[in-house]
């Protein structure tokens, strides 16, 4: 029976009901659990001394405007080191550009308050990043799916989806979340090209484009769209996409902090969405944060960070050359935080993950990253969090569990 | 003529307009103008260096785990804190019964995505926070408001409210924003029990509660509900009243802190809410608070806000009454931030707004502030923010705007 409580929200738990998956997840948070389930950055390579320095200088210099309420849009000055570091990239960029949010999570979640109607598409790759999905069912978005390889998402088989009229196209070009695959330089132009002609908006997510850790960098959609038009004479962005960065894999994500780069006019709006929201994003983090990044040190720093990820993604590839079953397969993504795993045809990784449990390991099963339906023999594995001693027990523990499903003796 | 951007959110903006009042308001960010218009904390008596060795301590010894994502509900010896807090109030509380949030602000908005259809109505006190009304028309809410007096809410006109089926009622019991009244203890008993009757949920809005210059400490609503309904065997709240309050007005509004009380099933649902909007409050903030808070630094802190904002207020108060026309009334808040100020009928305060920042001094008009029209003639007026020097100067120039437009000679 429906408590009082229960009647009053039913219609939204339709929504949000409590799924199998999240209740099995739950059990990795146990302590003598590998997880490569999480999608967390390493917490060894947070610029701690850096955040402390800035931390001292921000409360000696800024203290009571740090800790006072702030503008909607951000913190001026670095909305303004945002639309510098933009420009490097030939984007016309100014900081009315730019809107600050707390975490990417927050744009996705505005970018749905502000274009979806329920029943509204969206054009989304398959498999796609599961935190949009959410933020997006909240406003009864569908989906359409194209299909991706590892060049990312199927640019041929796109028209077809845009002719059905969706409110906006979704894509993680670099890395992506799940799959760790990247849009090809040529897929990139042709998608802004036929997002063009059709008149769909685009949506980039780029959390992870800095962490490459081979290959040469493929320029961002928005800068590619911005070249396609060419200078509108206003100094700023005013094209067809929406770009969505993030300091949390470049410096630490406990400080919720991510931006937004948009027409004027979009950014306009997220703001007026955003006061009623959370009314701005903590200005003392924005202030430190600032402090941080602003003498180049994020250069320098995620250098860092991409040895450090590198290592562990090639121990990861190294152990599951070794000890995975034949049969399955894996991505071999150039950057980011994740590969993706692919069974035999019929095996199911939710089964895989339960076995995986009881063997103290643990990852995300694929069919969640589908919002309709398929993927049920893929899986999503982290490479970041763990350090590389930990990927190689967590490897083998997870070959086994693969082996004995598979019907090989170990 | 759209842009085409503009299209594809032209469904929002009707809720979303650009008013003539936001346009006023923005003038009163020159530097040179005396605001009573905003609702800001004294920066003044931020506890700076409180917040230096908390950010220190928690880098020396927590930096790894404060600067990574956390769990979405928010970090747990906060919440233990805070229900500790709450318990001494006589209300059963576990940290089962709290969510971290972003600033108030975002716990209304949460409340008004999870309870909330287009359409659904909310009874509040007519003046009533237009935070809250700026939260709730993005949902497509529709007001019941109810009058009040200098002792807040006239319940002997809710139940005609009630019998209209809101979804709740929203209350702003101590030193409301924006009159400044205190909602009696009587009242609060009669609340409660109306509420219950006809089974309409209390949000009970206390950013306030603990700024009293003078008069003893009323006993919160949701401490009386839990007191109507006895002990639940569970040994959390389990009550009719969603609770909410900060650390913005405690400690600084720049962290972004705040929580919320409410019984687990809500709160439950409110975090599935954050994980799709956000993933979670900054990590890095709550184990600042935290470390800030712990050691009973609050209780003596607060008395310093309380010296500074009592003797603002009774220094307007003092001025009020030299400068300000015959015909002109006011508000005498025994706490909180604001006052309100009742011009004679028929004289509009968004004129009164006008002239007022032509003398470099400015104020919010009231009507802003009443969902259903009405108070034209009404201003809400901040006495928190500004130093006493400044505040003498600020009433004497709105004093002469007053009586100016009331056709004295100065």
């Amino acid at each position: 029976m429906q408590t009082p409580w229960e009647y009053r929200y039913a219609h939204r738990m339709q929504k949000m009901g409590s799924s199998v998956i999240r209740e099995l997840l739950k059990l990795t948070e146990q302590p003598d659990i590998i997880s490569f389930a999480g999608g967390l950055p390493a917490s060894d390579v947070f610029p701690v001394e850096e955040f402390r320095a800035a931390c001292n200088h921000v409360l000696d210099h800024f203290g009571p405007q740090a800790l006072q309420y702030s503008t909607t849009e951000g913190y001026r000055p670095l909305r303004e080191m945002i639309a510098r570091h933009t420009a490097r990239y030939n984007i016309e960029t100014t900081a009315d550009n730019i809107l600050i949010t707390s975490g990417s999570q927050q744009a996705l979640d505005f970018i749905g308050r502000l274009f979806l109607n329920r029943g509204d598409y969206i054009v989304v790759e398959s498999p796609t990043y599961l935190g949009a999905l959410q933020a997006w069912n909240a406003y009864g978005a569908q989906y359409i799916p194209v299909r991706a390889d590892e060049e990312g998402m199927i640019v041929d088989e796109l028209e077809a989806a845009l002719r059905i009229g969706p409110k906006f196209i979704y894509v993680l070009p670099n890395f992506q979340n799940p799959s760790g695959s990247t849009l090809s330089l040529e897929r990139r132009h042709k998608l802004v090209e036929l997002a063009d002609r059709y008149g769909v908006p685009i949506v980039e997510d780029d959390p992870y484009g800095q962490l490459r850790y081979e290959g040469d960098h493929i320029p961002s959609i928005v800068s590619l769209d911005s070249e396609y038009r060419g200078p509108n004479g206003g100094g700023h962005y005013s094209g067809n996409v929406i770009y969505l960065s993030t300091f949390s894999k470049l410096l630490a994500p406990g400080l919720r902090l991510a931006w937004v780069i948009a027409p004027p006019e979009v950014i306009r709006k997220l703001v007026m969405t955003k006061q009623a929201a959370d009314l701005h994003t903590s200005s003392f983090n924005q202030y430190v944060a600032y402090e941080v990044a602003k003498g180049g040190f994020l250069d320098e720093h995620v250098k860092v960070i991409r040895a450090v990820y590198k290592e562990r993604r090639d121990v990861m590839f190294e152990m599951m050359e070794e000890v995975f079953p034949t049969g399955v397969t894996w991505s071999k993504p150039h950057g980011g935080m994740f590969l993706w795993g692919v069974l035999p045809e019929g095996m199911d990784a939710a089964e895989v993950l339960q076995r995986a449990i009881e063997k103290k390991v643990a990852f995300v099963p694929g069919a969640a990253f589908h919002p309709r339906g398929g993927g049920e023999n893929t899986m999503r594995i982290n490479f970041s969090y763990s350090s590389p001693e930990v990927i190689r027990e967590g490897v083998i523990r997870l070959g086994t569990t693969l082996k004995e499903l598979l019907g090989e003796k170990v």
